[in-house]
């Protein structure tokens, strides 16, 4: 049987949402194991708070007395804050006591997290986080780095590149083509960083060149690569537009995406997650395994 | 008598718009004198072909044999094409013979002609292009640089922060606030260049800290600091809004906007300027005198 790894403390609404979404998520699927990471005793009262039909036995419990704010330094977590449910989700990860990890906690400290606990796959020099952008038509592109690196190297977005095209696959994506987000479409367009990374990326499977910010709802690539910096503003800007009229930009329907070129899976929610954002948090956790 | 120059050649329809929008123009406007820099025999055709109520000699023409293609590279336009639409309009504008020029045409031959030939205010490292950022409610936030600066320092974003600032006040912004771009709010957050901007920019008149990519359309800032790379991504990435369902992205109702930083105004439109984009160009440039 497969065991999900929560982080329970997580996100902007914190136990309200994790509680209610875990059990959403226990009830949705079959033969899996929640382990739920965080103050056992408040996950208790929030339960019979709730006063719902939960039944707190289905689910495990790793208690963990220690939180991460959203605005905890991320390497003050790391080092202060081994005992939060962030840093102790990913050490049981690492020693394999659960399969997968998520968390709609802070971004930063689970980043570093998860790169001291679980590593990076060989020959990846970053991992990445990436957004699913909505074209319509069910369709999705793949944009990354969206916030994990702001300060890039020309082979950190080549790593971003590989990365994006398997995920691709992964999801079903016949033939991902790869473009590299960029001011012109003509080579030779664009700051020093993506002049340089052109370079590396012409010889990757795909890669079909550059990107404008225009193409992104259109068809012309799958995978969006850019530095975590512009990929960061870019997807806040268009979860803004949910709130415009444009709903399809709604983060909720898939709750969480993994971080991509762990040598685990570790999967990152919202920090605004609801209770039914952290179900499909959970859901997309388990199919990420 | 105010002179307005206006590029005939330039922008993706050429002269099939913007001679019906130079006509559109004049006959919108009163006491203003609008000189057409372009192929005469071309736009005499072209007058003819529409077969309006056009009457020629309303206007004042400067012959130009040679055209900047969008394409072209604007150092090869700046040495070699002097003699096309856009360079001859900017040196008219240096000498005095018009008061005002305005193009459709390739941004980067008319950015680095007009530093050429008209030359930045004292004390300005770069000129820069900006963006009106609809937020709904006739409000509107000012995002600078767009694209004429792809990379960039930490005294360009300095300068883009005074110039936005004056502009947002001469537009009718009172006291406007001015917000640097970056991927979280706190001081601290960011990539190198913006950690470093984010110093000098403390000492600048109502700047209000860090703003997100959620922040663009909501109130938290009127002008919206970034490099010229993220500022261009995000302005087409806007554009493409409008045939999702979000029309108030439509640039065509300003048709151009001012590059900010020169000793004299110099109006930037649309490369896919209608007619109509045309005609609001040549009457943004106008009020831009």
């Amino acid at each position: 049987m497969q065991r999900i790894g929560i982080d329970m403390m997580g996100g902007d609404y914190g136990i309200t949402a994790t509680v209610v979404g875990a059990w959403l998520a226990y009830n949705d699927t079959e033969n899996i194991k929640l382990v739920l990471f965080g103050d056992e005793d408040y996950i208790t009262k929030e339960m019979k708070r709730v006063s719902y039909t939960i039944d707190r036995s289905v689910f495990e419990y790793v208690d963990c007395r220690k939180n991460v704010d959203t605005g905890d330094d991320p390497y003050y977590a790391l080092k202060e804050l081994q005992d939060s449910s962030i840093m102790k989700g990913l050490e049981y990860l690492s020693k394999g006591k659960i399969d997968v990890f998520c968390t709609a906690g802070n971004t930063g400290a689970t980043f570093l997290g998860a790169i001291k606990h679980i590593g990076a796959i060989e020959g990846i020099s970053r991992p990445a986080l990436i957004s699913l952008i909505p074209k319509g038509n069910n369709k999705f592109g793949i944009l990354l780095d969206v916030g994990a690196n702001a300060n890039c190297k020309p082979e950190n977005l080549l790593d971003f590149a590989k990365l994006g095209f398997e995920y691709a696959k992964k999801i079903g994506i016949e033939n991902p083509r790869v473009g590299l987000l960029n001011i012109g479409s003509e080579k030779g367009k664009g700051n020093t960083l993506v002049k340089e990374s052109f370079d590396l990326l012409e010889d990757t499977p795909n890669f079909i060149g550059n990107i404008e910010g225009g193409d992104l709802l259109g068809d012309k690539a799958d995978v969006y690569v850019c530095d975590g910096f512009t990929g960061n503003i870019l997807l806040k800007f268009c979860e803004s537009l949910v709130t415009k009229g444009l709903p399809r930009f709604d983060s909720e329907q898939y709750g969480g995406m993994p971080i991509l070129g762990l040598n685990k899976p570790v999967i990152i929610g919202h920090g605004k997650s609801s209770t039914v954002a952290i179900k499909n948090m959970i859901e997309t956790a388990i199919k990420n395994i």
